[in-house]
């Protein structure tokens, strides 16, 4: 009895330790990513007024390349060095990495250039938590578990999904598998986080799945779950990890023969912007530009308006697709999770239409999905679904975020997750069973 | 991409197959849970009725006693010998499992005895699982697969939350960890399970929470986030931690005792259901008897009760869990799960009262958070909050659910689980930070 008192008082302390070492890193990675979202809101909507902006997007790639190569250093591998840091802690996370991803995601964002935010938020968030673990003298297993927090708390506040930051902080860094261990200066990280964003009044979008029935009466047989809607959601998740597969092997392959190409470096983005510029005109609207949340114009196709009937074309999917591994294949910054979304509900949006099955239900579900497939988060991606849009289809979410997961490949876009035998094996055992 | 392609095509093979092999599996574990919880009500309120039954409680004891002695072998284990078959299969799982947990579950509700119901649909899943992982002639590693889908479908079907039957069968085998190798045929088993129990015409219990504001203003600062009330969650789930000790100490000591005290094992259910009769004289009403979920009379303690101001006293939590670790550790059947979440639900509202928190949301963290500190599945409790009371309060269930389950010890109520270290070096590295 005593040595179990003495374990929970143990626990308490550290539970009030992290409570406290937590507080100032959450409010300041909260603090930078409101000041990253407002910028971003301020430059997406600059652009709307000032669409001839787009024509300078080479020079925006170039200026971006420059500031990397004077002040960049090892900031440049982004996400994956904070995670590999986080499995084997070595030179550390620089202190710039913060305002350097901030600015250059700005600029990309400002001319044009198709790109996310998370990868952003994630790097402003590991760059504050390093910072701060080198103040308080911290020894590796705490700087790795305040690494992990600041993944959590940055990604928690700019989706203002702290669960979902939570679970994917725990989950992204070894595939097939999660652990408990940082969960509790996650949660409070993650919390903390999306509240600081709240108190500097920055708001997220707010989406929504239509009220549909997912009971049905086959032959007078009443079934509680509509079980032709259940094929559906999983031939199309099958799609969708196709989907983060293809968009995962464009921007890899498009980085590697760019630079295998092209010797002189800065070239990469002028092309990469030429391109996008080319296609832009080719189509003849902006609507894969940028973040694809707001609307440039009335009646664009957008994350939001995938969610009605009308609301993407064809291959919208695939021309976000094409122009987000352009942009962040030539070296433009920003993350990868936004324009994930926007590829999962346009996606979705057109199967619905293609499987005559409700709209607003398979844009969340390819939103959800397709990220899944790419980052190998299945739990964060389905509790990131009840989050955003309610657990109604809870469900559905797991089905279709595991499904995606499974079929898509042993590589999702952060090169640096560790893969301890789970994914392969996995692959493996379809064959032995 | 040819090997890309035909990665998907055995995944999709594999995928339609366990589709498949689940079908009379899940149809088959939900058709008898169903059959189980019409029983099971059938004879809760034929002892409602009766109240006199309850003196024949130490008979019910030998009876069992003695069907356990004559059919039972390894059944006899129950969960334990399940979790145990899927990390190292060995005997398999008998086949009359099933009847036997079944027959003598209602028995021991039928005279009063306070048990609950996840025991026996788990025992019923596995062991339907495990016949028809012999008439499908499978290899083990599909044997285990199909076994921990039995877990899922049996979880599922008995207190209606797929979700958390799918998450509680790939949390419960290995502590501090959660795997994903057995997810889909987990999902199928638990959905189908559950569709059947609901196709049969049983229903379950619904719960709620009222509607609660969680933002506050202190100084005409408004916090988006009440830290006064995350404050008293936080207290509350070390304390809901130590419950879930309490009842795994409590049950384990008194099986321990009585096996050493008492040479005439069939006299050990005897003194049990004596002790039973007594408590209930002394206490004058019989609340803490059976599942505890319908209320014999007009304001009897119940777990439903528990939920509004009044609904419980101060004690239900302690009453109920000795109750229940006299019946479960003087050998009567049932489950664990059910008084859990009384103890849960009944001390949540005891603190709700005492620290002038919301009773109903209280109520909630306590029927979640007792139980995952007993069963070492956080994130399957946290799941099934948002699956029984919605999403609203999701982050307050995770924090709940992880405090709880770090605050419970190292040893939860199946000692089959296995430790990889994790739990171990978890309370380790509390120590070291």
């Amino acid at each position: 009895m005593q040595k179990i008192l003495n374990i929970q008082l143990q626990i308490l302390k550290y539970i009030l330790r992290w409570d406290l070492i937590i507080l100032p890193v959450a409010v300041g990675i909260g603090s930078m990513v409101a000041l990253f979202l407002w910028l971003l809101n301020l430059a997406i909507h600059y652009r709307f007024a000032h669409p001839w902006l787009l024509y300078l997007l080479p020079l925006a790639g170039v200026s971006i390349h420059f500031l990397y190569k004077m002040y960049g250093s090892s900031a440049e591998r982004g996400n994956n060095l904070i995670i590999d840091e986080i499995h084997e802690p070595g030179a550390g996370v620089p202190k710039r990495m913060a305002p350097l991803i901030l600015l250059t995601t700005v600029i990309t964002h400002l001319f044009g250039g198709s790109a996310g935010r998370e990868g952003t938020a994630v790097q402003i968030g590991g760059s504050i938590a390093n910072f701060f673990a080198g103040l308080f003298r911290m020894d590796l297993a705490q700087r790795q578990t305040l690494l992990t927090a600041g993944i959590a708390a940055g990604f928690g506040a700019v989706f203002g999904t702290p669960l979902t930051g939570t679970v994917f902080a725990m989950e992204v860094l070894t595939v097939g598998r999660i652990q408990y261990r940082a969960f509790f200066p996650c949660l409070i990280a993650a919390f903390l986080g999306d509240a600081t964003v709240a108190a500097w009044h920055v708001h997220h979008t707010p989406y929504h799945i239509d009220v549909i029935n997912t009971a049905a009466t086959y032959y007078s047989y009443h079934f509680w779950f509509d079980p032709v809607l259940l094929l559906k959601v999983m031939i199309s998740s099958v799609l969708f990890g196709f989907a983060s597969i293809l968009f995962e092997k464009a921007t890899h392959s498009i980085k590697q023969y760019s630079l295998k190409l092209i010797k002189t470096a800065w070239l990469i983005p002028v092309l990469g912007g030429c391109l996008i510029i080319l296609l832009t005109l080719i189509i003849g609207k902006p609507d894969y530009l940028s973040l694809g949340v707001d609307a440039e114009y009335p009646g664009a196709v957008t994350i939001v308006s995938s969610f009605h009937q009308g609301g993407a074309h064809f291959f919208s999917w695939l021309w976000k697709l094409v122009y987000t591994a352009i942009t962040l294949g030539t070296g433009f910054k920003g993350g990868e999770v936004t324009p994930l979304f926007y590829i999962g509900s346009t996606l979705g949006n057109t199967l619905a239409v293609l499987m005559d099955a409700p709209v607003s239900l398979f844009a969340a579900l390819g939103f959800i999905a397709v990220f899944s497939g790419a980052t190998k988060t299945p739990i964060a991606c389905t509790i990131m679904g009840m989050e955003l849009f309610g657990p109604d289809h809870a469900v559905l979410f797991a089905v279709a975020c595991f499904i995606a997961y499974l079929c898509s490949g042993s590589n999702g876009i952060y090169s640096a997750q560790r893969k301890p035998g789970g994914k392969l094996s996995y692959l493996q055992s379809f064959r032995s069973k």
